[in-house]
């Protein structure tokens, strides 16, 4: 039995498997209908979010399964004060897959951990949103045809985007993929993307500030919100915030193939005059998220049937005296929960939190 | 493929239709216990209301189909300030049809411009309710025996009472049939009701501030709340209040065969003790409700597998140049939607809102 | 068609029904899994309640059946004002079977006399919670293998614990079955439940303070929360708090076959490393409600189905006069519900409220 905490739970042939699912029941949904017949979904979702909680709904309603839950945390026993680890034992008695979303980073991992049944991270606070990037893979490979030899422009806020980082983990593993960082200074990428991912793997990548000057090399464009708060200046973002709006003029300097992308909801990054455009794929993307989930549900509950025992935590070599940093964590407020740091970089001596992945310190 | 946002959108023939197949529903329900087999109806619900939400619910489980939705706004995307336009996009992606209700006015008609899947307005501010008028039209067919030659009293808060125009709206286009309005002068129906529907069309009726002495003439009764919300001086409703309160005493003074209807939920504006009254309908009148939005589900699907192309929006001659008053209406707060008006009265010039239906103003 | 509002509405053969039918379905899941077809479940919740929601749920999603509801009072009609009567009364029309949590003691009890479909009550105010205590007698009958000659540790807040109230009246009509009352002098079993249940049935019991010295000769150790805001005196409550914590070493101090139970949500009244001990019943007992919640609704359907007429109310001999001293009462807040008092005890000459159960006053 296994879950998905992050995209790289999921080896690229896993990727390929779930990707060729999603076609399959593309073209056949009928062949999929009763698939989870008699299996049930719980969609514990600790904060609001409905396009997400919707699409994992409907993905589990088009298999022939059925769904309980709640849509935010006023609704559950958390306010009551009940662990993760307590609720994940509990709904395990009650669902045969369940779907998480929290504002805590690490709460779905702390879930896995102690639940009987898969565990799928539906969101976790700023950390991991894997089921967005299912999302962008079927989007890219069913509107370029292919994962392999694409220039890949990300832009916007590159630097608090968890579905950027994600997509950059899941896309350095094919082939010929090229990356043009687009964001103002004050939203690059963060260092430990940049290192541990581009450049340990050699994934030749541009930062650049003009989303103009670099629209015509792209065969993908993936969009996302620069948000007013995070600058400092403001006035710095009111000089900025047009040049990384999308507008039926920027698109005329693209390519006639590329493809549009956005995790949504946007507000206003994108222009409502670029939806009828072709290449805008952000719709078509929500979609393929709901394919991508039945895919991902499928695999689960089959892997679970096939072992029901839960994969084991491997914690050889974990320390435990490390503090972790990140006041969003799991790990502050679960009880009796002991911190726990794993080796990520013998080199560097760099331990990361196995909830976070933030850098533990002394 | 079509929407269903007034009950004007539906002719007469297509009324008797819905009736027709709503009292074959409730002949012979296990006929249509698996007609939305693997179909998902949405409940878009921006605002509660428990009582619509559960029989639109209900509806689709009886039909053999199943649910997804949010039951209030802060479950939904649009905290995050998604559009009416975008969030109608992307549950085309998750469900077959959609149900919105919605604090806007015209909130379901950019939803039904924008989705790729039939939407049914479950109430939109002030504005429409026409699923509330379906079920009261069964209810009076399935009580009276008839729609036309009736003698209808309509009472309590004739201005604001949605409700209660839209049924004279929908009643007015059957023969024979005749208005008593019973309210306070405060809350007499409006002009626009009265000369655009009632006058227009000759249709009898007469105004009166006194249930009791109207009480003797009336077929049906459909009796509606007096909010003390809505009189300038208190004064005024502690004196009137009690006048427009249905009692056991004043259903003495009714036929034998007349029906009450009420929209509900009710406050005190019904004593309890008429509820045991055979003339008391109003909660087989929530039944019917059920009945009524199984046979409109079924009638849009049909018409979305027979046509699945979504009904043109005529815009031919709409004016974008005025300014809609109406501070609650959907235009002021969707993003980049234009305003639109349409002109309604060629004579009198006026342009309402292709929204809220508000005449636009210079 | 029946109701079931409190523990005692179920003899003792009923009960051995329910846990022999719950039973079977464990044995036999398969057997059940259509045993509800198109028949759905209205789960309100006036407060939310996840835990119990989704066993409910989940119990009638596994026999087939569906569900629709509301988990919290916001999302509900009652915001607007609707009394539970007529709350009951619509539900009937959407449902052919519902859950009530309600904050107010005594709301199902008034919705079971309203609705045309059998009412179970999950959990109303501080009154009555039936279902957690079928539960508790699954878990007991299967960790111990009998009902009868067992020596029961309850411990914790024994004053203000319904479940707890509960247990005692459920069990004492069994053989041979002794009680172990563990808890600080100010959480004592009230003396309504001592004198009316143990000492009248003649049941043996003891009252300790001390949960280490009664620990050794216990077959069930039922656990529940002693909570800060119970003691007038903080200083007492910092005192006692860490000697009704269930760790590792008290539980080395119980029999080897001693189980514990604990209705959950725990916050820190047993130590996480307590679960894995097998003696720990308490999340099986969460899996067990689910089952009992199953042969419930079986139940209660079959019944349904058998005489449909709601049993009629005895109110021969109520009294109308007296005034209910229990501000959480429904009597206070519904709309035109007149209070009544039942005679509880002959020789006392006590009426007891029929909705929340409390001595009536002049």
């Amino acid at each position: 039995m296994r879950s998905l905490i992050s995209i790289l739970d999921l080896s690229v042939e896993e990727l390929d498997e779930l990707i060729a699912t999603a076609k399959d029941i593309i073209a056949r949904p009928e062949a999929y209908r009763e698939s989870c017949r008699y299996k049930k979904l719980a969609t514990l979702f600790f904060e609001p979010s409905t396009r997400t909680r919707l699409s994992f709904e409907a993905a589990m309603l088009e298999l022939g399964g059925s769904v309980l839950g709640f849509s935010e945390a006023s609704s559950s026993s958390a306010a009551k004060g009940e662990s993760m680890a307590d609720t994940a034992k509990i709904v395990s008695c009650y669902a045969d897959i369940m779907a998480i979303r929290h504002p805590k980073d690490g709460a779905p991992y702390v879930a896995a951990r102690n639940a009987s049944v898969p565990v799928i991270n539906a969101g976790d606070g700023q950390h991991n949103h894997p089921t967005q990037t299912l999302a962008d893979l079927l989007t890219i490979s069913r509107e370029m045809g292919r994962l392999s030899n694409l220039t890949i422009g990300l832009c916007g806020d590159l630097k608090y985007g968890r579905t950027v980082h994600s997509l950059i983990e899941a896309m350095s593993r094919y082939e010929g993929v090229k990356f043009v960082l687009i964001s103002p200074a004050e939203l690059k990428l963060p260092g430990f993307v940049r290192y541990n991912v581009l450049e340990k793997l050699g994934i030749p990548y541009t930062e650049v500030t003009s989303l103009d000057d670099a629209m015509g090399q792209l065969d993908v464009l993936y969009m996302t919100r620069v948000q007013r708060e995070r600058f400092d200046d403001p006035a710095v973002y009111e000089r900025l915030k047009d040049s990384y709006i999308l507008t039926k003029e920027k698109m005329e300097l693209a390519k006639e193939n590329m493809c549009v992308l956005h995790p949504l909801p946007r507000v206003n990054e994108i222009s409502v005059a670029v939806d009828d455009d072709p290449r805008a794929a952000y719709f078509r993307q929500a979609l393929n998220g709901k394919f991508m989930r039945m895919a991902l549900i499928l695999k689960l509950l089959k892997e679970a049937e096939e072992n029901p025992r839960r994969e084991k935590v491997e914690d050889g070599g974990w320390r435990h005296d490390l503090r972790c940093p990140n006041s969003r964590c799991i790990c502050h407020t679960e009880q009796e929960l002991p911190p726990a740091f794993r080796l990520t970089d013998r080199e560097a001596g760099i331990w990361r939190c196995v909830y976070c992945e933030q850098v533990g310190v002394e």
